[in-house]
């Protein structure tokens, strides 16, 4: 288990409403995810203008492990997409994956 | 997307005692969060004297993403007030936001 | 809240079949893990030669805070014993511990 660059990833989390999970999971896919992991999960927050509040029972929590370009490209969608009319915070940080050749 | 100095933050992830959610809940907003995200878990830790392990469906897994400053102020309010009676881990990482000006 | 050398860990993400739940729970505490926080997860992944899909409602995803070495020895271990058979994603990274004397 080195430390060996080629296993670098980026870990994109994506945290929104729970009502748009399939049209998400559909632009994870087209955009070059190979796999993500979803959670239910529920808490508060908010974001832009429209400051809203999310519902405590219809969130869900996305990872994705992907290239540092993928998860660009999924960022930028995401957010040109969604962030005016969902309640999403998106992040990232780097991991080091075991076997990485399929992400 | 770039790593802009500007758009990293502090995650903050606090795994505890579901017994205790509502009032962590009040802190974390007192202490500056502008929001979290919390997930139902379970498992199993040893800390402190109490040795405790944890029940096994009663966990919750509480994520911040804050200010550096702010993840040092919930830490230091947590460790203080619940390390001693309650089973609880903390640790921050930090990460990307995207769009971070409300976090 | 010092960023002190001796505060990090590593937190080991573990993403697989909920089947192999309790023998993995085995292998990690054998392995030197001092806890581990469990969550249900669904979602969809593909590796290695089986390509196989992940069910969407059978998978756990296991976080384990632990020294470099204990991380390295679970995640050797569980390459050698269950990607050959098991879908199974693992990830690490570098995170700071509150009180780590424990993990």
């Amino acid at each position: 288990m080195r430390a060996d660059i080629d296993h670098m990833r980026k870990l994109l989390t994506i945290v929104t409403e729970a009502a748009i999970e399939s049209t998400l999971v559909r632009d994870l896919e087209r955009l070059g995810a190979h796999g993500y992991t979803i959670t239910e999960a529920r808490g508060k927050g908010s974001r832009g203008v429209r400051n809203a509040g999310w519902d405590a029972s219809s969130n869900i929590r996305i990872e994705v492990v992907c290239s540092a370009d993928t998860a660009a490209a999924i960022a930028a969608h995401l957010q040109q997409h969604y962030y005016a009319n969902y309640a999403m915070i998106i992040f990232m940080s780097d991991v080091e994956v075991l076997r990485p050749e399929k992400f």
